[in-house]
């Protein structure tokens, strides 16, 4: 317990430890250690590291005065009912405008009935296991796939099955494969977690061909399909492919959208779509009386001054500028050392090592050198990415990435091994 | 699905009714149906009911510019962080200020790893149950007790076991009684959840003598206390009673507060202080990423400013007018029909029918007399409360207070059984 010195006056709270211990659900137990901070260190590094790690939007293009006067305006306006229970499901008004917009740009009819706001898609997304999954359930996810999704799923003692990807993403024959395989064993996979546009961390996106050989797989196995497209929306070009639940009608998908990557991590708006039958089942799992009423209003008022379809295509252009920035400056400062595909969208690039860098040196040479990535390990159930490593592009300053991708370059000539270039 | 003949360009989504039943988990099975709108009606009411219903403070109290100018200040000034993920804990200042509140409230010298933030208090009892409850767990509570915290525990599928509670609260020695009868089952009581300050529903405060003595009776039969402490600032009069928590010097106990009832609902901030041993535990169980950092931070700013120290003063005065005039209108229009304790603090009064009042025919009544209140069904884990109702005189306008329990009283007339008043 820290600083107990400058509080004198009374006693410090601690728990028994033999109690806490015998005290602890499974849950607990199984789910480890906090995601967050989990890259933190107690030494401060030698050099300020440029961080390439979170995938947070650019702080410069946050709408604060926009945001500001939303605020202020539904305070105002209709100040009773935003500082009151807005109940579990979320704000009729932003609801409607959600089931409208995903409607429209998935072909289905939709209703406010049909969407349930979140706490980002974070919560989305433990919402979805809290009301599937029971313990020993089997859940399908790509590997490498997203931390904080594994986190919530092994928070409710299931298991994770991964499946393999390549460049266009997660590979059907090898869903299918492994679905014929488990079908042999006692648990049953009941979830299929994808992330089919602009995944995190590859960048892949799943083609309409494969989409529909998934989507046939899964209802071959009663496999439900929960399609997290959390980066959808930061497009750089192409068409939008289908989403899962507009090729299935929705029959048997959860489409977990959020606010966080085009507007602000910070508000912690994110929603599910799916069939009222779905949506009354995962509000069924909303102890918390819904997140506040404010934010959602504020929010509604946003979107509905058409401030978010002005502010999206701005973002994008600023996404696709610092992409193309890190591309040239990986060309130019590490391309010996790394392999890596362009996204079409999204805030990562993901990297393979060549053979020839040690990963634990160059993670040593990387704190030295000052600069930080995520490595690979964080999105594999065995922690087997150690290959690989993500960087955002989202977030550092436009005119921070060629030093940093500099830093990165001298890091992975220090990381090469003894037996030099020509080795790899 | 609702007003489909609207939106005509498309196909309504739907979910196999076999797969959706086959996929659920056990967790949603045993929860039952959303707590919230539990009362709703389909048919209007013949007469607009004054709403006596939820445990929500004055609208006239919600100090809207304070908070408003909160929000945009913290924008101005720190708008980066108020718009990117805060960690699942919550912002470090306000836990800093809250750690330095219950500290010196409790006589305990804590710190910010004391506190985690919550999604109101609601989202406070779900974190400490996932935390802590394995399916079959058993939880002792009141009886009556607090219907969201009941939901949050069976969502667990955990078991309640209740106490009986006189005008002072809950019962020491049927506690041990039900304890000592669990300890030849084999379920393991786990935790006790109480509400020790103005409880919901009865109002009722535990007294200093009978807290020693349940913490006695925790300790020795190893079982955690979940210290509901929603309503401890609206205290009318009489000395604050110490906490379970200060009793306790924090071991083995959580302590469950809320900005909802002094300020407003709609923030969605609550918390649970702890013993950091138990906190990182409470944290790991957090898949949110955290509430809205903008909101802690406002929410941080209004606090510091002094503002809350001045807001809860006058609402409490508020509050307790609004309970003088709820009960002398009971003197004047109900006396006959009900049985009732001046509650110290809070936001309720607890009714008991007298036995020629037929509460079926009570609810009937209500609805066309037009007073809306909660049926003590919602409050008994089997639905046994029926002989009595909650009022809450938070939310009701003080100028409407009377005519509302004229209301009541006209219904609790027409509600008498044949035998008349004399049977009684």
């Amino acid at each position: 317990m820290a600083t107990n010195q400058e509080r004198p006056d009374g006693v410090v709270p601690n728990w028994e430890a033999a109690l806490l211990e015998q005290s602890l659900s499974r849950r607990v137990r199984a789910v480890g250690p906090a995601y967050w901070g989990a890259g933190a260190t107690a030494v401060p590094p030698p050099v300020p590291p440029i961080a390439l790690t979170g995938g947070v939007p650019d702080p410069e293009t946050l709408p604060f005065d926009d945001l500001a006067e939303a605020a202020r305006t539904v305070l105002e306006r209709e100040g009773r009912l935003a500082l009151q229970y807005g109940g579990p499901q979320g704000f009729l008004g932003l609801r409607e405008w959600l089931a409208e917009r995903v409607g429209r740009t998935d072909g289905l009819s939709l209703g406010a009935e049909n969407i349930t706001i979140t706490n980002g898609s974070a919560g989305a997304l433990a919402n979805v296991c809290e009301t599937f999954l029971d313990p020993g359930d089997v859940v399908i996810a790509e590997a490498p796939s997203y931390p904080g999704a594994m986190r919530a799923i092994r928070g409710q003692q299931a298991r994770l099955e991964t499946v393999p990807v390549d460049g266009e993403g997660l590979l059907p024959d090898a869903l299918a494969e492994t679905l014929e395989a488990l079908s042999k064993g006692s648990a049953r996979p009941k979830l299929l977690y994808t992330i089919p546009n602009f995944h995190n961390p590859t960048g892949a996106t799943l083609s309409l061909e494969r989409r529909r050989a998934v989507l046939e797989i899964a209802r071959r196995h009663r496999l439900l399909i929960v399609e997290d497209d959390a980066y959808g929306e930061i497009r750089f070009g192409g068409e939008r492919v289908p989403s899962f639940f507009a090729l299935s009608n929705g029959d048997g998908v959860l489409r977990v959208g959020t606010f966080s990557k085009t507007l602000s991590t910070g508000l912690r708006v994110g929603w599910v779509a799916a069939a009222q039958e779905a949506t009354d089942f995962l509000v069924r799992m909303r102890f918390d009386m819904g997140t506040s009423p404010w934010i959602h209003r504020l929010v509604a008022e946003y979107v509905s001054r058409g401030l978010l379809d002005r502010h999206v295509p701005q973002v994008v252009e600023v996404y696709r500028r610092k992409r193309d920035a890190m591309a040239s400056a990986l060309a130019e400062h590490c391309a010996p050392y790394v392999r890596w595909q362009l996204p079409s969208g999204g805030f990562f690039l993901w990297l393979e090592l060549e053979r020839r860098v040690q990963p634990e040196a160059l993670r040593e040479a990387a704190v030295e050198e000052g600069v930080a990535y995520v490595s690979g390990d964080a999105f594999f159930v065995a922690r087997t990415g150690s290959r690989f490593i993500r960087l955002a592009y989202s977030f550092v300053a436009e005119q921070e990435i060629e030093e940093a991708i500099r830093r990165l370059g001298r890091a992975l000539r220090r990381a090469e091994t003894a037996s030099g270039p020509a080795a790899g």
